[in-house]
């Protein structure tokens, strides 16, 4: 299921009934650690009895709706030191999601179907709770404080809390607008522009007044940047002719990397004096148990340039402000996404690995039920 | 010859008699380019009758006394873009120097013996003249705007302007004040730390609050830095212990490095959150063919750290300030240097490779000749 801009409407439902819920539930946990590809036994479901799941004081239980599946996941496998600690073996799968809250504990101050106190947004919207890292499970007891709202603007949608308004499109904004420092005319190359990160990457970068040149992963993908997001050239790195044709873009200012690897230390030759390279993801590193290594580093003393990395959880105090200039951009249409959806949450360690082979078309969500008490 | 703090007084001469001249003078030239460490036929020594330096309007002959070997000398025999043009073969060695103009040209603002116009300082001293980039020669032509002008302030010697007053000190200042970004307390680890440019990179470390960690090549250079110039700790990278002593340290805010592979490597790994790199060198990869790769850039994410890149070039404006405040501490003794002598000019291509063996124990520096007017 490919779901291009706001064609989609999320079905959450408010309207349940506590008699008809599945007596067991599915949860998906981490089964060993994968040393380069994630394989069948890196993951294993679980069927766990949905009465274990006690509801206590100040605690709600929340129905997953959506999953959102993201190349950081894989960092989350390795048994390394990190900006979060890893999962352990036989835990619960980390992820990203949205979900309703079905059930309050007493002295909640959140009523069934009622928005959670969070970080994001204002209350406006009811129904909708943004899970933060709840992980792959379709039902979940929280902390009131484990969940944020999100109030939906106008003219966006509830799954665009997982897209642009969310980690991947935050990610973006604060790359571009705290790392790049862009200058009208700068020329900015993107890689793993397709992606979630990359294609709001490279449409902030055009509104900043860059020349934007994209890389991505096939002929349908840079068309799509081409054609859809307005950007000056994309490159299909999987072409033969990638690293010739990459070279007619000439010296580059700005870098927004999200591959690392090969077109990274590419990349590292083309530099003009004062380039900056954000540094948000490596994705063709993520699966590697030994990182290729870079080898043309020695052009940031020659060009004076950097390579910066950064997390978006450094920037929370801004979320607001970004989310509603990006809202904004949603609602007006100036601003696009993609969706690639997979239905039932037994896909998700299934299309995980899609981030990495690039067979996903879009941002890679998970819809983990249709019916909110769907039996088993 | 090793000449420790300001006990040496540079031979500068201005009494000389331009009949005692010699007939010949030596000009060592680029030969070959080196695939990896640089060899007997990388450099040709010529010698070139001098009444074919004829001194043109507006131009002076300038006889040559001192010579700087420095690291990034290498660099400029690679044919590769850089910050400068590669030394063309069968064209002199490009070397930053000293000298003493011994012949103005008409219409030349500088009678003989005095000083010429430059960036560098104010009028004060005479008789001395920074050549920029002249080259390894004894003898040469040069136009006025070729030449700097220094002044050596009171404790200072003219030969501090080929070490902490010139190229090698004003690159560790400016790497410290403009991209290492130091809050007192911070963890540092300076590379190459008993080199001209590391030594004084470590002094500057302190005198902004941070612990200094030096690392060093040899017991005697690491003891010279605990004693002399007051590291925290130094650490032999040739002790076979080296890498689980320097994890003594903890993890670590900023690293100067001017020795880039293997340690960067190593303490990429070693980071704390919102860590800065200054990549000033990277010693141990100029002589390679194809320099090792970096495996641990990814940390650069997880820990929101930067790796920048810098040339003193960009920084001309803040040299006079710089130069005062570093020659102040110079006479107070609060900044402490050596320096590592050869004599003669035959003695460039010799000497040049100890700097990448790490044979030479201070400021390496060519004598090029005790006489001004020496006879071939």
């Amino acid at each position: 299921m490919n779901i291009t801009g706001s064609v989609i409407s999320a079905p959450v439902q408010t309207n349940f009934n506590l008699n008809h819920m599945p007596s067991y539930y599915k949860r998906i946990v981490l089964a060993s650690r994968p040393e380069g590809d994630i394989e069948p036994n890196t993951f294993r479901t679980e069927l766990h009895p949905l009465s274990g799941l006690s509801v206590g004081d100040g605690e709600i239980l929340v129905q997953v709706t959506w999953l959102s599946l993201d190349p950081a996941m894989r960092g989350y496998l390795r048994d390394a030191r990190s900006y979060l600690p890893p999962v352990k073996i036989g835990e619960t799968m980390r992820s990203q999601g949205l979900g309703v809250v079905i059930k309050a504990g007493n002295g909640s101050s959140v009523p069934v179907g009622q928005i959670v106190a969070g970080p994001f947004g204002e209350p406006i919207l009811l129904r909708v709770t943004l899970l933060k890292l709840a992980g792959w499970t379709e039902y979940a007891v929280m902390k009131e404080k484990q969940v944020d709202k999100i109030s939906v603007p106008k003219g966006a949608q509830d799954i665009d809390f997982l897209n642009t308004l969310g980690m991947p499109g935050l990610t973006a904004y604060f790359g571009i607008k705290e790392i790049c420092d862009i200058k009208p005319g700068d020329k900015m190359i993107v890689s793993g522009a397709a992606g979630a990160v990359g294609s709001v990457a490279c449409q902030l970068g055009k509104r900043a007044g860059a020349k934007v040149y994209a890389i991505a992963g096939s002929k349908e993908k840079c068309e799509w940047l081409e054609r859809e997001l307005g950007v000056d050239r994309a490159f299909n790195y999987k072409s033969t002719s990638f690293r010739k044709d990459l070279k007619e873009v000439g010296y580059i200012d700005v870098y927004f990397d999200n591959v690392g690897g090969d077109i990274l230390d590419l990349i590292l030759t083309r530099l003009n004096i004062g380039a900056r390279i954000a540094l948000c993801g490596a994705i063709s590193q993520y699966n590697a148990a030994k990182p290729k290594g870079l080898q043309n580093y020695l052009t940031l003393i020659a060009m004076r340039a950097k390579i910066q990395g950064f997390i978006i959880f450094d920037y929370t105090a801004k979320f607001p402000a970004a989310i509603e200039e990006m809202a904004g951009a949603l609602a007006d249409g100036s601003l696009k996404s993609k969706f690639h959806v997979v239905e039932g949450i037994e896909q998700a360690p299934v299309a995980l690995p899609w981030l990495f082979s690039g067979k996903n078309n879009g941002k890679l969500l998970v819809k983990v039920q249709t019916e909110p008490s769907a039996k088993l």
